[in-house]
C-alpha cells in the first residue's frame, strides 16, 4: 500500500517544488519557484526545516543557481555560485547538514571543464544527495519495521518525520515500512513545546499517510504509559556519540527513562551521518541554549507573566542505558554501544 | 520580610472581593460584590479556581446570601440558602471541596434560633472555614521550609500556590515560609499544558512575593536537571492514598521519576484533607479524562490538523517510592507511608 504523502520537496526540470511547512497542519501548500533566493528564504522562513531536509534545499538552491545561470565561462558561474553558496550559509548558521551540502556540491562544480558539464555536475550531484537521504531512511525503516506488530501502539516525539528529510523520515521510517508492508498500529505523538512539531508535522504526516495517530502533552508521558499499552517508542537524534548518548529533541531524554521504568522499549532511528565518533559522553555535546521568549510566547501570545522569562534547553541528552537500540541505514546496533559503534563505522571504512 | 502577594478572596462587611485569576497574569484585576450569584459566576467561569478557593468562594457566597437576605423568619432564611446552595453546587460539579463547605455552612445555618444569629452563624463559619484553610498552610510552611536552603533551586509544577488556596498555598507554602524566614532561593516552575497554570499562576504569585522564577516547557525537566543545580522538588496533590500514592496534575509522575533519576529530593505538599483512607493503590484513583480539544487549541489557536484528536489524562499517579516525604499541617510523613500515614491520623483522632 503506497504512503498518501507529498515529497517534502522536488527537483524538476529546472524548478524546484517544496511543501511550504508553515502552512501546517492547517492547509498543504507547496513553494514552486526557478529563483534559488526564493529557496534561501524557504529555508530562513523555515517554510522548509529539518536537518536533511535543510541540506537538500540548499543543494537545490545551487542546482538552481546553475540550471538558471547566464554566464558564459566556467569561472563567471563558478563565481555566481560561491556568491549564492555564501548566502545559503547563512540562512541557518547551526545546520551541519547544510554546510555540508553546499561543500559537495561546490566541490563537484569545481571539476567542471565546459558551462554544460557544470550545469549537470551540479544538478546531479544534488539529486544524488536526495536520494541518498531517502535510501537512508527507507533502509531505516527496513530495519527498523520488524520491531512494529500488528495492533501495537508506537509512541514519538518532535518530527523526525517524512517533512524534515526527503523523503520518509528516520523516526518515521520504521512506522512507514511497517505500514507498507500491511502492518496496522497507532501512533501517539508527543506534541512538543514549544515549537508543537509533533502535534502540527509528525500528527500530519501519519494521518496524512493514513496511520491512526493522537497527540498528547510532553507531560503526559507518564499517566499514558500508566493507563494505556505502549508497545515502542521511537524517536530521531541530532548527534550521537561514541558510546551512544543521544542528542535529541528536549523532552526525548524524560520520554526514554518512562519507557525505561515501564519496560517499554525506546528506539533511536538515525543515519550513519548523526554518529559523532570525536566525543564519548553526554556532557560533551553542546545544547542549544535559546531565547527565553520562544516559551513565554505562543501564537504571539504571552503565557508568563512581564519580567518573568523562561528557560529554554533546545535538546537534551539521553543516556545510552535507556537506549534499546540505534536503527542505521547500515542496521540495527545494540548495547554496549562503544563496542558495535565502532563496528558498525569499522564494516563501512 | 512580609510577602507582597493579594489574598485570592476576602469576605469584608458584606461584600466579597476576589482575585479574577483569568486576567493573570497580565493584569492583577479584583471582583467586588455584594451579591452572592456573582460569586457563584465567578466559580463558574473560573475566575476563582483550585479546590481550597473554591470552598471558600462557595462558603462566603452563603455568607453574603445570608448578610443580605431580606427574609423575616429563619425558615424563610433557609429556604433562601437551600436554593442558593443549589446553585452553588451547580457551577463546578466536581469540586469536593466544594461540596464540603456547603454542607459545613448549611449545618451551622440550621441551628440558628433567629434571623441575627443564624447571619452571625454562616458568616462566622464561612471566615472559620478560610481561617482552617489558611492556618493548614502556614503549618505545612513551617514543617517545610526547613528543606529549602540559601541558595537553592527549587522546582515545582502547576499552580498548589496561594491562587489556590485562601492565601499561602500547598505546595508554595514552604517557598513563601522560607522566603519570610530571610532565604533567599529561585524557583523553577513547570509551565504545566494543556493549561499552563505553571506559567500563568505560580509564575505570577512566585515573581509578585519578590520570589526569583523562571518557567521551563514540561519536557525540559531533564536537560535541566542535567545543566542546572536543582536541590529540591515540591508539588501539591489532589489526592493520596493510605500507602502513598499521589494524584496530582498530568506530568508530577514524569517529573518525580526525573528527580530519583537524579538525586533530587522530591515532596509532596497537601493538608490532611487531601488524603483517601479508603484506598491502597494507585490503580483506585480515578483518572479524570477531559475532551482533547483542552490540548489540540491553545488560545483558540488549532496545533493539531484536523481529524486528528488528543488523548488528554488530567492527573497522573506518583508511586510512593519516588516520593521522598509528604508535607502535611500535621509534620512531614516519610517512608513507610501505610505506617507513617495511619499514624499521621491515629494522632490526630
Amino acid at each position: 500500500m503506497p504512503l498518501n504523502l507529498p515529497r517534502t520537496i522536488e527537483f524538476v526540470e529546472g524548478r524546484v517544488k517544496l511543501v511550504n511547512q508553515l502552512k501546517l497542519p492547517h492547509a498543504l501548500e507547496f513553494i514552486e519557484t526557478s529563483d534559488w533566493r526564493r529557496v534561501a528564504e524557504s529555508i530562513r522562513k523555515m517554510e522548509i526545516r529539518g536537518a536533511p531536509a535543510i541540506g537538500v534545499a540548499a543543494a537545490f538552491a545551487l542546482a538552481l543557481a546553475a540550471y538558471h545561470t547566464r554566464a558564459n565561462t566556467v569561472e563567471e558561474a563558478l563565481r555566481e555560485l560561491e556568491l549564492c553558496a555564501d548566502e545559503l550559509r547563512r540562512t541557518r548558521p547551526t545546520a551541519v547538514n547544510l554546510f555540508w551540502a553546499i561543500t559537495r556540491i561546490m566541490e563537484r562544480a569545481k571539476g567542471a571543464g565546459s558551462m554544460e558539464e557544470l550545469r549537470n555536475k551540479v544538478v546531479e550531484a544534488a539529486l544524488e544527495l536526495q536520494r541518498i537521504d531517502e535510501e537512508a531512511n527507507r533502509k531505516i525503516g527496513e530495519y527498523g519495521e520488524s520491531l512494529i506488530d500488528d495492533g501495537d501502539t508506537v509512541m514519538t516525539i518532535c518530527n523526525a518525520g517524512s517533512l524534515a528529510t526527503s523523503y520518509y523520515g528516520t523516526a518515521t521510517a520504521p512506522l512507514y515500512a511497517a505500514f507498507e508492508r500491511g502492518k496496522r498500529f497507532k501512533v501517539i505523538a508527543l506534541e512538543t513545546r514549544p515549537y508543537l512539531q509533533g502535534a502540527r508535522l509528525t500528527a500530519w504526516e501519519l494521518h496524512q499517510a493514513g496511520i491512526p495517530v493522537k497527540i498528547i502533552t510532553d507531560n503526559a508521558i507518564g499517566v499514558v504509559m500508566q493507563k494505556e499499552r505502549v508497545d515502542l517508542v521511537i524517536t530521531g537524534a541530532d548527534r550521537i556519540t561514541r558510546k551512544g548518548y543521544v542528542a535529541n529533541k528536549v523532552g526525548t531524554y524524560p520520554l526514554a527513562l518512562m519507557a525505561k521504568e515501564h519496560g517499554v522499549p525506546f528506539y533511536v532511528a538515525a543515519p550513519t551521518s548523526t554518529f559523532d565518533l570525536t566525543i564519548e559522553s553526554g556532557e560533551e555535546i553542546p545544547i542549544e541554549v535559546r531565547p527565553g521568549s520562544e516559551v513565554t510566547k505562543i501564537y504571539g501570545v504571552r503565557i508568563a507573566p512581564e519580567g518573568v522569562d523562561a528557560l529554554y534547553y533546545a535538546f537534551d541528552v539521553t543516556p545510552p542505558k535507556l537506549v534499546n537500540g540505534i536503527i542505521t541505514e547500515k542496521g540495527i546496533v545494540y548495547p554496549p554501544y562503544e563496542k558495535s559503534i565502532s563496528k558498525l563505522f569499522a564494516i563501512q571504512q
